[in-house]
Formats: C-alpha cells, structure tokens, sequence
C-alpha cells in the first residue's frame, strides 16, 4: 500500500479522529505507516526507554531539540500520556513496534503489553508529518509525495550535543523545493519549533557531510531539479541513530512511519 | 566619508533622535547618506510627485509591496509627514535632493523649498537599513559593511506589476550569508514586511536573471564565498527604476543613500 493511500482506518482521512484511529490500531486492523490517516492531527515519534536510561535520553533531547522536539514524557510506569490524547495506551496504540536489545533489533510486533516494565518511560518526539501538512495545505508540493515514496533522509557532520550515554550524527531529511518555495518552508515550519522548526541547511550538501543526495542513508532518493535547492531539516530518526549507538538493555520505538497519532490538532502546534 | 563613520549630526550614533537628525540635516551639516545615523530609528525611500502622476504611483506601490513598501503617503501639497515624525519639513529634511525633468537627472540640491509646488504629493517607501539593523543586532555579519561598500543591487528578470505610467524590472539587493545565516535572516526578515520583508530569491542568480554577480546594475560588488548563498531582497530602486522609464515631467528623489530619518522604531516594524 502506497505512502498516502486510503487506508482501512474506520473514518480515514481528515473526519478521522485521533481515538478512532487509535482504536482501529489497537483493534491490529492497521499495523502500518500512518501518513495520511487523520492528516490534521498530530503524530509523533515514540521511544520507550527504562527508567534507568530514560533521564540520559531526557537531557540529550533537552539539548538538541531540533531532531528531539520532545511533545511529551510519561511518568515512569504509566503508559496513558493525557497531554496527547485521551485513554491512550501506549502498549497497544502503535501500528508496528520494533523492541531493540542492546541496540539490536529483537523483534516487531503490534502490541508490547506482555513486555511492559513498571519502571519504563515514554519519550513522544514531534514528527515532519505536522509540518508536511502545513506545507502541503499552503498550496505547496512535496517531492517524496508526488513520487510516492519516503522522504529521503542522511547522517550528517554535524553533532548532536552529547547526554549521558546519548550521542552521534544529526540526521536530517531533505525536500527539494525552488527559491520561493524554500523561503516560505522557512517561514512556514519556523512556526512549528515542536515538529523540528526550520531547516538547518540549504543548499550544497557536501558543507554538512553528506556527499551524494542520490545515495541517502534512510528512506528513498528523490529527484532534484535543477532550478531547486535542496532542503534540510533535522529529523527525528536523530535519536534513533543515537539509542542504537548507546546500546541500552532494552528499548523500544515506533517502526519507521508507524507513528503514534495524538488528538492533538497540527494547526495548535504554530507558536503563531 | 565611509558609509558608516562617524557623522557631524549632533548626538550621532543610536542616542541621536530623528528630530535631533533631521535637524542637523535642515541647518545643511549633513547632505550625504545617513547609514549609521540613528541606526534605532527608521529611514524612508523619498518619492515626490506631482499629484497627475501620484495616483498611478500610488497603485503601482500598492501592487509591489515587496519592492515599494509605503511607509506614508502625503496629502497633496502638504509638506509635513505627522505620522513618520513630529515637525517633518520634508522640502528641507533630506540630506541630498534630486531633481528628475522627464526621466533625466536636472540637479542636485540639499532642499526644495523654492521648486516645491502645492499639487505635490510625497511618497515614503520602507528601506533596507531596518532589516539590516535588525540582522546586525541579531550578530550577523554583513559583507558590504564589512567591505566598507555600498550593496550591490540588480536588475532581475522579475516584471513589477504595472499600473498607469509605472512598470519595469524588479531591483534586488544581493547579501551573501552562509546557510544557517540565511535560514535565520529568512526569520528575523519575515518580521519586517514594511521594509520589503523577506528575501524573493535565493540561490541561483541565474533564475532570476542576473548573470555576473561581480557586475551590480547599481552599488558596488561584493564577495562571495564559497560557502555561502547569494541571498536577493527586493530594493528600493524598483520604484526609482520606474519612474525613469515612466519620465513624469518633475519628479524629486532623495540622492542614493542620503535618506530621510523618520521617528520611528525600527524594532517597532515588526510584525510579531
């Protein structure tokens, strides 16, 4: 199933809300990528983490919140996050998890409930779904849509501020767009410093260390033409890099565009 | 004189006030330009024209905000300007005149007292130094002012929008900055569209029709470094570029540079 097709959540497309899709999730009728379901809504980035991790990730996010835009922390235990959404579950509200040990991918599943662990913290990290739509809702179009693939993302030279165990490359994503169309992207994702904000780089790649577009080191290559500038913006697949380098004994994360959706509202997350 | 030494104006440097400004400038001890004069306050473009050509300038701003952002427009024959600041004798004010007979440049005065007629009507256009202030005070480095020049400005391929007599090339005005300077000037501009706001290109001087950037159509060339972009704000120019074409039978101007200091707060243009 393509990127932004219709998709069996009951209700899909903007009428959805975010507890109807969250529930046709936990029901296991969607265990897949959720751009495009409840598009106006906010999704985010999930890590779960033991506690004895969790204040090392706490302060790495704290420091670099462009890649690590943090929309919300659980209490050690609790796996209901109110701020996001009511009555959620984040054992069961993820389309696919992925449960690493010791920075190896263990497992994927659609449920962690037989796993939870009373001291585990939950880490939700703003997404570039967010800003994506405000993109697309100014008129503007996206590279990675129209070719209907995932965003293209690299590891760059630039660091991130290192916390505890936590450290490693910026990663960023990059969308191709002409001179006009990338000073409104600033404009527009400036407004939105809890889902990364404004990109950290344009133009020339090789000036952050990333030496061929056409080879990006997650997601798709797209095309870029030649009267386009290449866009960059920090990403938040930043802090997965960082836990698979840290290592720690268990941790657990979305499966890559398999986002938690939140009630949260896009439009509410513009500082203006 | 450099651009931005020391001037003669009594308190110069930001405690002058603009009355304090205009004033020195009245007494006829400054008539060159006023980069660094009250660099706090704002300075205006100057446009007088009769009042037979005023309506069609008039529309012709209001259809190319981004080049000729009105600041104020006069009534017709009244030579005060309350709203930019208190006792504006805008015959007397600027430091440097000058005087276009149907599109040719006639002469070169430090006041119009003698020539000035009761049908004129004195237009007001927003100019760069606010932004330029305002990117100073955020710690951005400017390359013409670090270089001691004045900034190079081009012509583009970007048509205005015409209206009655007025028409003709957009006037850019070109500053290198790297990435992250440019993502950031984007911002803080954004903020200022009363004096021309955020840039209109960025990148490839090509696409807008500039073929040397070592050859500015007005003001002087600059460097560009390897790692930066040439970054295109609309200019002030643009209406002075149209008026030439339109070859109105009188029409006054202030001399390049040599502006009229207004009241105003630069920081009080901002639009958040």
């Amino acid at each position: 199933m393509s990127k932004r097709d219709p998709c069996p959540v009951p209700e899909h497309s903007g009428s959805a809300t975010g507890r109807e899709a969250r529930e046709a999730i936990r029901r296991g009728e969607w265990t897949s990528h959720t751009s495009g379901i409840a598009p106006n809504l906010v999704q985010g980035n999930v890590v779960i983490l033991p506690e004895s991790a969790a204040g090392d990730f706490l302060r790495y996010c704290q420091r670099n919140p462009k890649p690590c835009p943090l929309l919300a922390v659980s209490e050690p235990g609790a796996f209901t996050l109110d701020s996001l959404g009511r009555d959620i579950d984040i054992r069961r509200d993820v389309p696919q998890y992925r449960v690493w040990r010791r920075g190896e991918l263990s497992a994927e599943t659609t449920d962690i409930v037989d796993l939870w662990c009373d001291d585990w913290v939950t880490f939700v990290i703003g997404c570039s779904f967010s800003f994506e739509q405000a993109l697309l809702d100014d008129g503007m179009s996206l590279r990675h849509v129209s070719e209907n693939k995932n965003v293209a993302m690299y590891r760059t030279s630039i660091d991130t501020v290192p916390a505890g165990i936590f450290s490693g490359p910026m990663v960023v994503s990059m969308r191709p767009l002409r001179a006009a169309d990338t000073i409104r992207a600033i404009q527009i994702t400036s407004r939105f410093p809890n889902v990364h904000g404004a990109p950290v780089h344009i133009g020339d790649p090789a000036l952050i260390g990333i030496n061929d577009l056409a080879q990006p080191d997650y997601g798709d290559p797209v095309t870029v033409l030649a009267d386009e500038l290449p866009v960059f913006w920090a990403c938040g697949v930043t802090p997965q890099a960082a836990l698979l380098k840290a290592r720690p004994d268990i941790c657990i994360t979305h499966a890559p565009g398999a986002m938690l959706i939140t009630d949260l509202s896009n439009r509410r997350l513009a500082s203006f």
